[in-house]
């Protein structure tokens, strides 16, 4: 427990933040209404505001009872409140029928349950392949992405509160990287159809299935292309909910200011910006000539002392950056581990052994240290107030037995609570 | 004057030009509506159907009096049978107000009396700005962009049947390579409303200044970009009458592989394409690692016999390969002389001196050659027909003073001809 506020008062103060801090006065009140006057409780911070995710893939064995790793879940718990689940089609349906959906499932509950947010990812993709559609006429593969975009977000609805509808439309209609050489039945209909109208469809799907959920498009091209796509949509009428982003620096961080102008050249649109995978190595960088991140995956890419030095600065850098930024609404690192790691490049805040790097540390002070309201000590006014200032998010306050959850939700503001009831 | 038709029947024999032949029967009379039976008559080409295009820049002084360019407006005619015309803002008007039309209507009556198809290029760019226009507000601008599209139309109309009327829209909003280093209104308005609208807006006044016009957008940027920006317009409703390429190929050329899957990206929108800007050095290419070709420009670069040869052969390879390709409607080369050549680039069919390159002698061979109907004796039989076959445009048949102009408009078609009046 921290008694002091310095930290706090550091953050409220610092302008580049200044959208992402609230402030406010709330009475406390007992059951009867009578204010809790000059009274010693204790506020703390439950979960940002802002998206703080990572891949929780890691932890679905642990989450279906098949595997104990407690710790990697204390780890991941430490840091993030925001999960991506895999729904990748060929791992997800590899027969026709036969899905995923209860190990999904208790996977996500696991998560909700930790008060964790979900994000689905990607309803339609045309990597990971179902290869049972390759050769389906495109008819049927039209009727078989609008269904499984239904039956997904209605297995998962007040579980899953956010998708990844389309996954990397910009590359889809051309894509032929092709491990097996068979075109792939998704790049087909996007070729058939268009990608406009092929997002639209699904949308339109998932937009039905669950009104409430945040719908996105991601994409790792962020070139004009996306730009376009973007400007298409929209003069389509495709209301997209926020713009995913995917930042895999393999090969090497950009710096702030390369990501900064790519960041502001998609905030234009005025939709929020989800950077939904982040990915920076603590080891050898691949070599700037790869195109195709998933054409490089060398027999051993291990994690270096320098590299992890080099790793934990550029992710402070990276994520103050980011924050900073008003139009970012979250953040979601690509897999806390270096064990099982994508491309088993060397991208994890976590050694394969499982024990933290320095990017893990630095990481958790920024995100629960010093954007974070550790539980304090404060002490009402002769009505019952205390004055709360920290990051836009979800915070508690406790007054012996009793205790009430709040919200700061608007930055800057100072806004009078109604009396909140601790009880 | 040939009298064999050994070319011709050649032309016609080719499975992979068919699209581009057509046959017919035609039965000739005099004024009378008597047949002329048993006669011998002459059937030549006049023009292509098929745009073979270059810039008509260079003959705008010899259009205006102002230099004798002969002997270059003979070569220049005896391959191409379309222009495009200069409308750089910067360049057309240069002081607000003040502009070249009387100078490029010269040059434009002198083409169309030669019989040569006219484009204006471009309508709406941020490059070679106006640089009057740089600091006003963006209402103006818009105000500005718009006026300037019906006035060039309406100015030039009879004249000039065909527009690029926004060039190079991707990189248009975030285009910043300024050689003066000042933001160009251009971008800032496309930034401020977006490619789609400000497209559809141009294409709009210009459909309306001119609804006979053939309508173009034209870029070079032909990755996914592109392809998203059509789609993009295409679902916004915006009717694009055909999609420039440009293809300056100052670092080499491409191939017929990498050119056809090219251009077949862009054929599955079942839109006519348009190869509008088409370049092949005959010296040394411009290094690979060139991104905006603007940026290279040597003191000299000279044409080599070496790169004559390349050139030739490239050329003839290029041409052949798009001719094949049904979608493809016009190739425009990229200026006929090294003389004042964009970059000072070695692009040109002819030197610096006027001299003829191989590259020259070759196109004129395929175009005015092999798929071309020279002055042709045929005899009509005893009811007046003769049979022509040759590449879809326009021919003319004499039977001694007397002529008729027809049209081969049809590919494979074998129909009658209504008789043909000779008088």
């Amino acid at each position: 427990m921290v008694d002091e506020r310095a930290a706090q008062r550091h953050a409220s103060r610092d302008h580049r933040i200044a959208h992402r801090v609230g402030e406010l006065t709330a009475q406390l009140v007992d059951a009867s209404g009578a204010p809790l006057a000059d009274r010693e409780v204790e506020v703390t911070q439950t979960r940002h505001a802002f998206g703080f995710g990572s891949t929780g893939f890691e932890l679905i064995p642990h989450a279906n009872g098949e595997e104990d790793a407690s710790a990697l879940a204390e780890d991941w718990l430490g840091v993030f409140d925001t999960a991506t689940l895999p729904f990748y089609r060929g791992d997800f349906e590899p027969e026709r029928g036969v899905t995923r959906t209860a190990t999904i499932r208790a996977a996500a509950h696991w998560f909700a349950d930790r008060g964790v947010r979900l994000k689905g990812h990607p309803l339609v993709w045309h990597t990971v392949k179902s290869r049972w559609m390759d050769e389906l006429p495109l008819d049927e593969v039209k009727d078989l992405v609008q269904s499984r975009i239904r039956r997904e977000i209605d297995d998962f609805r007040g579980l899953i509160g956010s998708w990844d509808v389309v996954n990397e439309a910009v590359i889809m209609p051309v894509f032929e990287n092709e491990p097996d050489g068979v075109p792939n039945a998704i790049s087909r209909l996007a070729r058939e159809r268009g990608r406009i109208p092929l997002i639209r469809d699904a949308f339109a799907e998932a937009r039905a299935a669950d009104p409430d959920a945040v719908l996105l498009i991601n994409d790792f091209d962020l070139s004009s292309a996306y730009e376009c796509l973007i400007e298409g949509l929209l003069e389509a009428g495709v209301t997209i909910d926020a713009i995913g982003l995917q930042t895999h620096m393999h090969q090497g961080y950009w710096g702030e200011e390369t990501m900064l102008a790519m960041v502001d050249r998609f905030a234009r649109y005025g939709l929020p910006l989800h950077l939904t995978e982040n990915t920076l190595l603590s080891g050898e960088l691949m070599p700037a000539d790869i195109v195709d991140l998933n054409d490089y995956q060398p027999e051993s890419w291990p994690s270096t002392p320098e590299g992890e030095a080099r790793q934990a600065d550029e992710l402070v850098r990276h994520y103050r950056s980011l924050v900073e930024h008003p139009s970012v609404q979250s953040i979601t690192y690509w897999g806390i581990t270096d064990k099982g790691a994508w491309l088993g490049a060397p991208g994890g805040l976590l050694r394969a052994d499982g024990s933290r790097k320095p990017a893990y540390d630095a990481l958790r002070q920024l995100v629960r240290g010093e954007w974070w309201l550790s539980p304090t000590r404060m002490r009402t006014d002769h009505d019952g107030r205390v004055r709360v200032s920290g990051f836009l998010g979800d915070y508690r306050v406790t007054a012996g037995a009793a205790s009430a959850a709040f919200m700061i939700g608007r930055a800057g503001s100072d806004a009078l609570l109604a009396p909140l009831v601790v009880a």
